[in-house]
C-alpha cells in the first residue's frame, strides 16, 4: 500500500464481522441474508465426490454464455470477481489506467500491485455521484467503472458508461451487484457492439458463495484469450463451477429476480427509516439502486462504534477515495432486521 | 504456446481420460486412487454451511506452518500448486529463468505466458535423469526443479539441490509428490538455511483433491510477501482452506506416511511386473520414487492406443521436454489394478 493515500484499499466489510464481530448482526459485508440456499447447497456437496478429478470447466462456461446469450469464447470463469481484478491489471497493455471512484477497492489495489499508476476520476457527493463521461480523462486506455457502484449504490444509465468507450480504451464495468437491480436494468453483460468492453459478474453477492471464489468476466474473445493464457491451469475449482452451473439455470434466475424486487422492497424501508434522522444531519445518497445504500452523517466513526456495541456491525466508509469520515454503508436486510437496525441507530445518535 | 516447440506444454494427463476416458482403468493421472477418504469429504461437506462469509486463511496457513515447523510468514496459501507458478512467474523479478527437464511442464508454461524466456536443462535418460548441478547455467537467477520428479519419478538427494543455491537466485522446488516418498527422504521443505530456496507443495495428488485447488508455498517471509501481493484477495476457498487444514492434521499425516509405504510396495509390484517386458525393449526408469513410474519401450504411442482399447489410460511422454515418443508414464495403483493392466500390457505388446 503506498504511505501516501490515506485510503486503505485492502479494507473490506468481511473484517468488520471478522473475530469478536461473530455475534454482531451484519449490515457490513454486501452478501444476501440467508445464503446459499438449501437447494444450492445440495448441489455443491453432490460435487464433493468428483474432487479426486481434475476441474473440467467446460458445462459452467457454456450455461453462463447462454444465460447471456453470448458465445463460449466471450465467457471466462474466475475464481472470484477479485482474480478478475488481478488478471486485467496483469494481462491487459496498459498505460493509462483510470479507475472511477468511490468504488470497489480492489481495481485499484491490484492495478496498483501489477505496477500500474493510478489516476482517479472522484465522482461528487453534491452531484450525487453521478457519473460525468467528460470527466474521465480523453488519453485513459482503461476505465474501470463500478455498476450499480459500491458503495454508492448509483446506477449510472447505460448510455452513460457506453458514451466512456473509445477505440483503444478498455472499459471494465463491474456488474457485481447487478443482478440485485430488478430486470437487470442498465446491464451492459450482453451487449458485444460496444468496442473494448469488459463486463464482471458475480456470483457471491446474490447467492452466498464468498467463501467458494466464483465469478466471470464477458469481453471480446481476443481480450478473453489474453486474459485466460494468465490464469494459472484449472482456476477454478469443481464446487464453484458446479455453483455456477446452477447459478445460471432458469429456477436460479428467477430466484434471483424475486429477490431484486424483495431487495428493492427492503430497501425503501431502510431508506424511508433513515428519513427519520434527517434532523440529526443524516443524508442518504439516492436513489440507491444495489442492496446497500450510503449514508452521511455528523460523528460516524463515533456512531459506529456506539452501533457495535448495541450488536450491529455497519461498514466504514473512509476507506473509500472520495469519501471521508462522515459516510457509512449498510447493508440491506429484511424489514424486521431493518427495524432493528433503526432502533439502535436511533439509540447511537442519541 | 509458441509454435516452434513440439511439447505440448499444456497436456496433462487429466485429458487423457476425460469424456471417453471415463471408463477406462485410470494409470494417466497421478492422484492417488480412492481419495479423497470419506472422513475428509465430510469435513470439506462441512465447511459449506459458512460459504457465504468471506474466506478467512488464518487458521489452515497456521496450521500448515505448524506441520512444517515453520512461521506461518513463511507460508502462503495457493489455489493449487498452478497458481504457486504464476505468482512465480509474475511477482519475482527473473531475468534468467531455468527449468530442470523433464518435468512437470507448468512452470515453464507459466513462466513463458508471463513473457520469460525459458532456458532448459535436459537430464538424460542414459544418466537415469539425475541431477548434474553443473549442468545449470551459473547465470541462472531462477531454477525450477522437481522432486521426486514427475514424470520421470528419480527423487534427487537434497545435498544435490541445494548445490543449485546461489546468492541472487531463486531456487523453486516442486515437491507436489514429496509426501508419497517413506519419510519424505530428501524433503526441503522445513529448512530456512538454504538461500533463495521455495519450497511447493500440493495436497491434490495425496488427498484427491485436484477439484478443489489446494496448495502452498514455503518461502523466506520477504518472497512470502511479494508473491502474496501478487495474488488475488481471498485466492483459497473456504472449502479449499478446511481441506488444507485437515490434510496436516496428525491423523491425516499419520494416513499420508502409510499411504506412502503402501505406493512403495505397489511401485515394486509394478516395476517387477514390467521387468517381465524387457526381452520386448520395455525400460523402467529406475530407482522410481514417486507415485508413478517412466518407462520406455518401442512403438509406445501404439502400445498406448491398444492398451485404450484395452480399457487402460496411461499417460504419453511426448510431450515432456527431453522426451520422446517412446516413453509412457505409469500412476502406481493397488496390486489388483497393476496385476490387470499387466495383463493387458503383455496382449499390447503381443
Amino acid at each position: 500500500m503506498p504511505t501516501e493515500d490515506p485510503h486503505d484499499l485492502r479494507h473490506h466489510g468481511d473484517s468488520e464481522v471478522r473475530d469478536d464481530g461473530s455475534a454482531l448482526v451484519d449490515l457490513a459485508v454486501n452478501v444476501r441474508a440467508d445464503t446459499p440456499p438449501a437447494w444450492l447447497r445440495e448441489r455443491i456437496a453432490e460435487s464433493l465426490g468428483s474432487l479426486a478429478a481434475y476441474p473440467d470447466g467446460r458445462a459452467a462456461r457454456a450455461a453462463v454464455a447462454a444465460r447471456h446469450g453470448l458465445p463460449v469464447e466471450r465467457v471466462l470463469l474466475t475464481a472470484g470477481a477479485a482474480e478478475a481484478f488481478v488478471l486485467l491489471a496483469r494481462a491487459l497493455k496498459v498505460r493509462r489506467p483510470v479507475v472511477v471512484h468511490p468504488q470497489f477497492t480492489e481495481p485499484e489495489a491490484a492495478l496498483r500491485d501489477a505496477g500500474h499508476t493510478v489516476d482517479r476520476v472522484l465522482l461528487r457527493a453534491e452531484d450525487g455521484f453521478r457519473l460525468d463521461p467528460a470527466a474521465v480523462p480523453e488519453d485513459a486506455d482503461l476505465v474501470v467503472i463500478g455498476n450499480p457502484t459500491n458503495p454508492t449504490s448509483v446506477l449510472h444509465p447505460a448510455a452513460s458508461i457506453t458514451q466512456l468507450a473509445r477505440p483503444g480504451r478498455t472499459l471494465v464495468v463491474d456488474e457485481a451487484f447487478m443482478d440485485a437491480v430488478p430486470d437487470e436494468r442498465e446491464a451492459l453483460a450482453a451487449r458485444t457492439d460496444v468496442p473494448g468492453l469488459v463486463v464482471l459478474r458475480s456470483l457471491t453477492k446474490t447467492w452466498g458463495l464468498a467463501g467458494l471464489r466464483i465469478g466471470y468476466i464477458l469481453a471480446a474473445p481476443e481480450t478473453i484469450t489474453d486474459l485466460e493464457r494468465a490464469q494459472p491451469l484449472w482456476p477454478v475449482s469443481t464446487p464453484a463451477l458446479t455453483a455456477a452451473e446452477a447459478c445460471v439455470s432458469p429456477r436460479a434466475l428467477a430466484e434471483a429476480a424475486h429477490a431484486a424486487h424483495r431487495i428493492a422492497a427492503d430497501r425503501a424501508h431502510l431508506v424511508a427509516g433513515l428519513g427519520e434522522f434527517a434532523a440529526a444531519g443524516l443524508r442518504v445518497v439516492e436513489p440507491a439502486e444495489g442492496p446497500f445504500v450510503l449514508v452521511r452523517l455528523p460523528e460516524a466513526a463515533t456512531v459506529r462504534r456506539r452501533l457495535r456495541d448495541l450488536g450491529y456491525a455497519v461498514r466504514r466508509g473512509d476507506t473509500f477515495p472520495g469519501l471521508g469520515e462522515e459516510w457509512l454503508r449498510l447493508a440491506v436486510r429484511d424489514r424486521a432486521t431493518v427495524s432493528g437496525f433503526l432502533r439502535a441507530l436511533r439509540s447511537a445518535l442519541g
